[in-house]
């Protein structure tokens, strides 16, 4: 096995297969992850291309500290064309996947192509082998991973499949990865369905190679140590998990409620993190290597729904099919959740889509005649649940929401687009932009569309983290809309997690600093690159990022808020009466990104800088 | 361990337990089983007692060739006042519990008062162990199976458990054994409910006693062969199941289709035993000691449910879900099946329930209201499978429904129960009448009303059996309704399975002999007695579950058939233009029995003759 590792092609037109080096200069300039997959979907998607035909691909990327000791490194970044946006698709998940295609010897896996039948593909160490999914087909993600299982007679495997959602082509669908990972946003989960793949299953026998093990162990225990001082992950989210994001984010006037009519719920007795553990059974959950532990395995304790079990829900589903959908149950937003695992689909999308639906029943814009007698009332939870069922399996108006909120609001016309809340295509996260400016700015301006994560400004907002490897030296009121240029090194920071393999949740607080990374990444590979070079690598995976996107007609007009949020002064919370000014924070920071004013793309010399040109 | 085995009563109130000893007088008389049951009930319960009460008992008896060497002998009565009916209530169901109960050193468990907390009980041979069970309180009947496993560190433990059906009180509710096994009839699941006791398991380590097993062995081997020789335990209900009934009982009139406004269903291509064993993944599945496995555990292999499995569904929820509510879709119809399994819910009473509720729904008796939403419609498989889980939960107008069509059908009013199929307040089963007048009076005369199993007429009717043994010496045309003064030896027979604790299907076709199953209970006990004798038992037991009911008020003005079997000729099938005229049928049965013509109830001599006086 070298120690760069190999990039695997699968083409499942013909079932052909085909190894290839990655050069030295890609390590350089892109450093892994995310970067590759970046890289190879530009170099090889045609322009205008339809994210559900055969040419599309699926690149799943490691980093080059994937699987090695540096904590949290269990991430698998998954590049596509989005079938929600058109945009450049990146889902990035943990679990245990990604360690397992490293020790089989891939970086890169790229899948291309369609099968004539359901197919899934084995990859064991060397071996390739394309096994008839026939049968797997319809079959909810736990099912078919139990199956695989078995079939193969391999319990070590690890797996990544789609659900029916995935196979009716639900746009927001999710490739699932260990039962209840999920690489959730922007539709990965459509492109397995379009190509016939029902799933991809790995094992791999090999060791990694790092170059320098003390250097590794010694920066490793650095990262952990980084990460058991840092409040937030020590205190709130290896205790709580995600769920903790609840009570914060409701107190800061943050949490879109009943469809971002308001920003705050009363309802954190049944919703916060407190009534989470207490209400559900909880057991933390791990990904690879990974001392925090965030994810929540729950079981409902009581009620109709008693007994059932998955992963999640986290706070985003939480914020989604609770808030937003102003739903107090946490059993019913639990197995909303549980569905949307088995079923293969994203949580934050479904959420957010069904509570702008509900806000067109409410305005009268749908009817029950629309919904086929479901009414879709805020607050009705039975309706939630069983039209989170309808969407996965494109049943009744569930075939029209599975669409997205933008192309269901176009069939409805009228003044149906003021209540969904999307940017690029991709639904909102469940994070309030009005008492975060940065927050706004982060939805607005990423490459995928609505993100919450590249990066979660609003946590440095909230709690005005300053880190001066950054240069990010004194802190900004979040209520501000200009003043928002540190949102460029921390997007970098954050890019640079998803390049190395590592998770941002380690980072999103600064708990394990820019330097340690770097430390750990000579330590993996022998090189000898300071943080400032990570991050420029970092940038130059933004921007090619924006060239795709550019390529594709997006520009400045894309980067577009839902109109209630930048129209309508917030009515309550601590952002009471602000809107968000997207124009202020663009051109602030198009110019500190070295973009154009006016169409929001980068300037020549921006790329010659980054070598782009 | 007694060769006579022990009576085990159990009081939950006060969690006490006692052993008696069953009397010689009691064996001679009732031999086992359903006799001991009935007994039992006919002496402890009060008159009048409401059968949610603490003051109604569960009987749960074994027969003297339960877990034997004779075939099929894995069969266990529950007996109890009925919910449903207010008769008594007698489900007897297979699986491994009855012979683990004689295992453990019992042949009957009485268990009486109530708990003030959800417990289980766990008898483990000698001991008796009073369990929490308020975390299983509101699971299903696989999870609950499946804790308790876990719990007891006991993987070969059987269980007897409720749903959320029987603690929801459904009037129809089951109790389920091995999973999939259902004591269905009648509401057994809603008295365990009603006394907070959610499962009984039990363990035994013991050996059964059997008196003389060279004999034993010899009448097995006679057994198992006439099983082998008879054309439709061995070419029919051995490779196909149950669902094998399908096609014959369409072909020969009596399938209650679109709720018994026609007698066939032009669905064979997807509800008949071919296409059901095309259709679903299916294995056979065996009681304990049947060489027959007429049980089907199938899996569900496209669509929405892809992948979901459980026990059955048999031909009787065929019947209900499929042909009574005009529904082709097998998927469907098999998930329904599995809803009911889980939840704890009789199949038959609730498909016949729901198709009654589709019928008002049709003639404009109920709405969309009424259902708040569910369009009831004849055909409509989502909602058939909707209104099932509403009607375990108690949720909607599932809530009205869970009380059974005759009651449901009283809260309308106007001619609702015109389209009700019940006698005594049990729901027919899918044998239809009009083309079998022997299964007519089965329905009319059954002691826990309407009921197909004692005898199965219609088998009779319909193949023309003769038994001299039993003096059925000439054959009936099954549309005649006089000349059924052979359906008395018949229901003496079933009634003789039921004492011994094997199993109907068994006898069903008259495969294996009455002097057979009498010269297995002599092997067993070292009794040297004579068919005539045995099925003198049999008809005493007949003849005290009519005074159990005789005192609770019913008699012949009880025994009235739906009005559409008895009054609107039949439109299509081999019974076409016939009608089941109950007055003819039931003047000529009673004067049979020895009851009188007037009230259908035992004459002061038959009493005498018997015993009862």
């Amino acid at each position: 096995m070298s120690d760069k590792g190999q990039m695997l092609k699968i083409n499942l037109t013909d079932q052909k297969t085909e190894r290839l080096t990655i050069s030295d200069e890609w390590y350089r300039d892109y450093i892994g992850g995310e970067g590759f997959a970046a890289k190879i979907l530009y170099d090889h998607l045609e322009v205008g291309l339809d994210p559900l035909s055969e040419k599309n691909m699926l690149v799943f990327t490691t980093g080059p500290l994937t699987g090695t000791k540096a904590p949290c490194s269990g991430r698998l970044c998954i590049g596509f064309k989005s079938p929600l946006t058109g945009t450049i698709g990146m889902s990035n998940v943990g679990g245990h996947l990604a360690p397992m295609i490293k020790k089989a010897g891939y970086e890169v896996i790229i899948v291309e192509g369609k099968s004539d039948n359901p197919v899934y593909i084995y990859i064991n160490d060397d071996e390739v082998v394309f096994k008839d999914a026939s049968h797997l087909w319809g079959l909810d993600t736990e099912k078919t991973e139990d199956r695989i299982r078995e079939e193969l007679g391999n319990e070590k495997v690890r797996i990544a499949e789609i659900g029916p959602a995935g196979e009716n082509l639900v746009k927001f669908s999710a490739i699932m990865i260990d039962r209840h990972r999920a690489a959730g946003r922007g539709g990965a989960g459509a492109i397995m369905g379009s190509k016939n793949l029902k799933a991809m299953a790995c094992f791999g026998s090999g060791q990694l190679h790092v170059d320098n093990m003390d250097s590794m162990n010694e920066f490793a225990e650095k990262a952990r140590q980084e990460l058991k001082d840092e409040a937030f992950a020590a205190g709130a989210l290896k205790p709580f998990g995600t769920p903790s994001f609840m009570d914060s984010i409701n107190a800061l006037g943050l949490l879109p409620t009943k469809n971002w009519q308001h920003t705050t719920f009363d309802a954190m007795d049944t919703l916060g993190h407190v009534a989470y553990h207490e209400h559900l059974n909880v057991k933390p959950w791990a990904c690879f290597g990974c001392p925090i532990a965030c994810g929540r395995h729950t079981e409902i304790k009581d009620g109709e729904y008693k007994g059932e079990s998955g992963g999640g829900p986290e706070y985003e589903t939480l914020g989604a099919f609770g808030a937003k959908c102003y739903i107090k149950d946490l059993n019913a937003i639990a197995m909303a959740n549980y569905i949307c695992n088995r079923m293969g689909m994203d949580t934050i999308s479904t959420g957010q889509v069904i509570a702008t639906a509900m806000e067109w029943y409410e305005k009268g814009l749908i009817d029950d005649k629309t919904t086929e007698g479901i009414p879709l009332e805020f607050g009705n939870a039975e309706s939630m649940v069983e039209m989170v069922r309808h969407i996965a399996m494109r049943k009744g108006y569930g075939d029209v929401l599975a669409e997205g909120s933008y192309r269901a609001a176009e069939k409805i016309g009228k003044n149906a687009q003021d209540y969904v809340f999307q940017i690029k295509g991709m639904e909102l996260a469940s994070c309030g932009v009005r008492a975060s400016k940065g927050e706004a700015l982060s939805h607005l301006i990423s490459a995928r569309g609505a993100d919450h994560l590249r990066p979660f400004a609003s946590v440095i907002d909230a709690f005005g983290y300053l880190e001066p490897e950054l240069g990010i030296n004194e802190k900004v009121s979040p209520f501000e809309d200009s003043n928002k240029k540190w949102v460029k090194p921390f997007m970098e920071l954050s890019m640079l997690t998803n390049l190395l393999g590592v998770c941002l949740f380690a980072s999103i607080t600064l708990a394990v600093k820019g330097s340690t990374w770097t430390g750990l990444y000579n330590a993996a590979t022998g090189n000898q690159e300071n943080l400032t070079n990570m991050l420029k690598c970092a940038e130059r995976v933004i921007n090619l990022e924006r060239m795709f996107n550019a390529r594709e007609g997006f520009d400045r007009k894309d980067e577009k808020l839902p109109v209630r949020l930048s129209k309508e002064p917030a009515v309550d919370g601590l952002g009471k009466g602000n809107v968000a000014n997207e124009a202020i924070m663009l051109d602030e920071f198009y110019e500190a990104m070295g973009w154009h004013l006016d169409t929001g793309l980068p300037s020549d010399e921006k790329l010659q800088e980054l070598g782009l040109q």
